[in-house]
């Protein structure tokens, strides 16, 4: 729909869907819902209340549940699949491709899951079964096994013969594999060049050597940076024997991709980085309670570092009002650098080789920010206090604790990079604890040796 | 490379690199760099320092500067192309793609511009300035020319016979594009269609319906939700008369999607999509002072809020103690929701049919989670101070800004996106605005009426 804001576009059938599902017009939703792609059917699902859910499911055409099932947010396909009757959810495993089958059959409860398996034939049981036994966030948990294979001798006019007699090749499909007998993997060759090639050429001289399989426990990370590198289309995966199990399609990694870049800003708001919008309530209050716990516990920290102060801050109501002006700055520049290093791990442009000129860098950014902002805030409160003393204690307070933000934004994601924890997820509560206790230290403490 | 870690490999090679510069083995470095791919090319330039950037470029083989250059991040790829001969720069530019030269293009200074397009020869030139045309995050500005065209009334074996004519297709070529004599766009055909169809079948037959053409105008973010959610491979692009364009493929989409996500975050923290890690400090401390400078505005806002109560504060100094207390619990409570809320908008979640029923689920959750802590932080204070009273007012300051917070962290986003400005940049500072205002509000105000 060109010059048509697309977004508005899925509003506007949101919209209509939702006033007639609030209208009780059911028929006139079902007719609304007939004709839309699985991902506005998602998309609708995704961004209705968590009640209406249900009854928008099964007012959508059940030829389209497993397609819209691959499209939905985990945690909301969660939420539908408890609803959905066992036998009802066989039938729409039926028609879905094996890596999106076996994601969703991956939430489901054991009984249910058994259910399910137990009502498919024996060679998708089988393929199944196979792909199950990959890791979830591994190529073999993203592939699909519906490759075309070659033989090396054949030439290409065998090869047009035989696709013409198949009639149709699996979706996305821009690469042939060729194996020997032993179902080893050889090489690739690419569709284009077999319709370019003569037709008497022999496949093994159209091999492209550009094309290296993919291992299938190579964590789905990897696999991504693997596509972008050598801006692959698609990837045969391998066993430990070089034996073909699979490919690998750009549709599924751009997924990764997308997952990946999400999963760091929704850490670090100590969000999940599956969180369903439109939650319950009570679901939504459970699990952003964790992390304002943790972070009660951390501005606890800072209110005792305080609370050691009292004395001088009975004395001077004024470096009470002052008080949260150090640690809100040094909390400003030091996630700044903190966004930068995580950004720069998920990119693979952080190492062992260049974290220590990053450190001083950082160092040397802080500190000259904190020169920056400690002679300006020093003259507002000099001149506003008619207090000089005043304004270099805060002065002095600035730049310990914008020096501070600038090292802690650097050192603390890659030490938890080190012990193996998420920076993303952890990084911002360590570093405000540092910001606020050397902030509040910083300037509670010249003060009590300066004005006190 | 099955098993190994590919970020390790990759800083494997980055730490060699380093350390025979360092030497100043220039020779080695050189034989390093030889057969790497263009994208650990980029990524080795990306995370060296500034300073080492322009010996690495030079001790690139010249054959692949065009191809490093389109996987740069841009502001690297900025700072490297200000160094090079506009004469070299044209020499590099004729081996690029058009949307990679393209973007190039439009970061060069006029000067070094006109130079690389007066060097290119007449075809060339005319097909950048057409591309030059269309606006830089559109559909015109990623697409690439290299389309492969063919008349709907010939048959399968003519198509066939002139592709092998032709030897070689473009790059990720999936679809051919049906087009009448004056060039007007008629529909997709699919290659998996033409290789398995009979040879004496008539191309019209084949079109794709799904395969529409975009609108040369249509935003890259739409472009990208049209490739999600009709499952695309490459997409035709095409003018308001329906000539045939150009073609947009999945690879430049994944660009487009990436910088999606990412914009979010780095926004949030107030930096810039494209900021280089390794930037020299100088341009590094001027980037981060603005957002700093947006803070301490509204730092020095809750200063003067606080400063209303000077009075209570001279009278009890564990109200200051305890003064960050509040407003910390709102501006996390309230940065979840908004990054939720930011989250939604960037995948189309949230508009206007649904907001309302956000904004009274994310009161509901700032309520009930205000309950929770207000009653834990009451008791904690009122058990640690021995003062009930204390106890009651902190735990109804907390209950009101969490409330707040719940309510903020919704209508602050899409107020500013009603407004056309960019929640993810300038949300967090008014949200955290808010939440310390009314937390210091609702806190010294109370305690004041009831303590002072």
């Amino acid at each position: 729909m060109p010059e048509a804001l697309e977004q508005e576009y899925s509003h506007t059938k949101l919209q209509q869907v939702n006033k007639a599902l609030e209208s009780g017009m059911f028929v006139y939703v079902r007719k609304l819902l007939q004709n839309m792609p699985a991902y506005d059917l998602a998309l609708i699902l995704e961004s209705s209340p968590s009640k209406s859910r249900t009854v928008l499911w099964q007012l959508i055409d059940p030829d389209h549940h497993g397609d819209v099932l691959e499209e939905l947010n985990e945690e909301v396909r969660k939420g539908i699949l408890k609803n959905i009757h066992p036998e009802k959810l066989a039938a729409v495993a039926e028609g879905m491709d094996t890596d999106d089958l076996v994601e969703v059959l991956r939430t489901l409860p054991d009984t249910v899951y058994n259910e399910v398996i137990k009502s498919m034939d024996s060679q998708d049981r089988g393929r199944v079964e196979a792909a199950l036994s990959y890791a979830e966030n591994s190529a073999g948990g993203i592939m699909n096994t519906d490759t075309i294979t070659i033989r090396p001798d054949v030439t290409v006019d065998v090869v047009l013969r035989y696709l013409r007699l198949k009639g149709d090749l699996p979706e996305a499909t821009d690469s042939f594999y060729v194996v020997d007998r032993q179902d080893h993997f050889i090489g690739s060759v690419s569709l284009s060049s077999i319709v370019t090639a003569q037709p008497d050429v022999i496949i093994s001289t159209l091999i492209v050597e550009e094309i290296q399989a993919v291992h299938v426990d190579t964590p789905e990370s990897e696999v991504a940076q693997l596509f972008e590198r050598y801006d692959w289309f698609s990837a045969p995966v391998i066993d430990t024997n070089k034996h073909l199990l699979g490919r690998i399609t750009i549709d599924d990694v751009i997924d990764v991709i997308r997952e990946e870049a999400e999963h760091s800003m929704m850490s670090m708001a100590g969000l999940d980085d599956e969180a369903d919008t439109f939650a319950p309530v009570f679901k939504s209050t459970k699990q952003r309670s964790i992390w304002l716990g943790v972070n009660l516990i951390t501005a606890l920290f800072a209110v005792a570092v305080s609370s050691m102060f009292e004395d001088i801050l009975a004395q001077l109501a004024i470096l009470a009002i002052l008080n949260t002006l150090v640690p809100s700055m040094g909390g400003v520049a030091g996630n700044q650098t903190l966004t930068l290093v995580i950004r720069g791990i998920a990119l693979g442009h952080i190492g062992e080789s260049n974290s220590r000129a990053l450190l001083y860098k950082e160092l040397a950014v802080g500190f000259l920010n904190g020169i920056i902002w400690a002679v300006l805030i020093a003259a507002v409160v000099a001149i506003w206090k008619q207090d000089f003393m005043l304004g270099a204690v805060i002065a002095f307070a600035m730049l310990m604790n914008m020096t501070a933000a600038g090292v802690a934004g650097v050192a603390i994601p890659l030490l938890l990079k080190r012990m193996k924890i998420d920076p993303a997820l952890a990084g911002s509560v360590i570093l405000t604890t540092v910001t606020d206790v050397v902030g509040i230290f910083a300037f509670l403490g010249t003060a009590t040796l300066l004005l006190g």
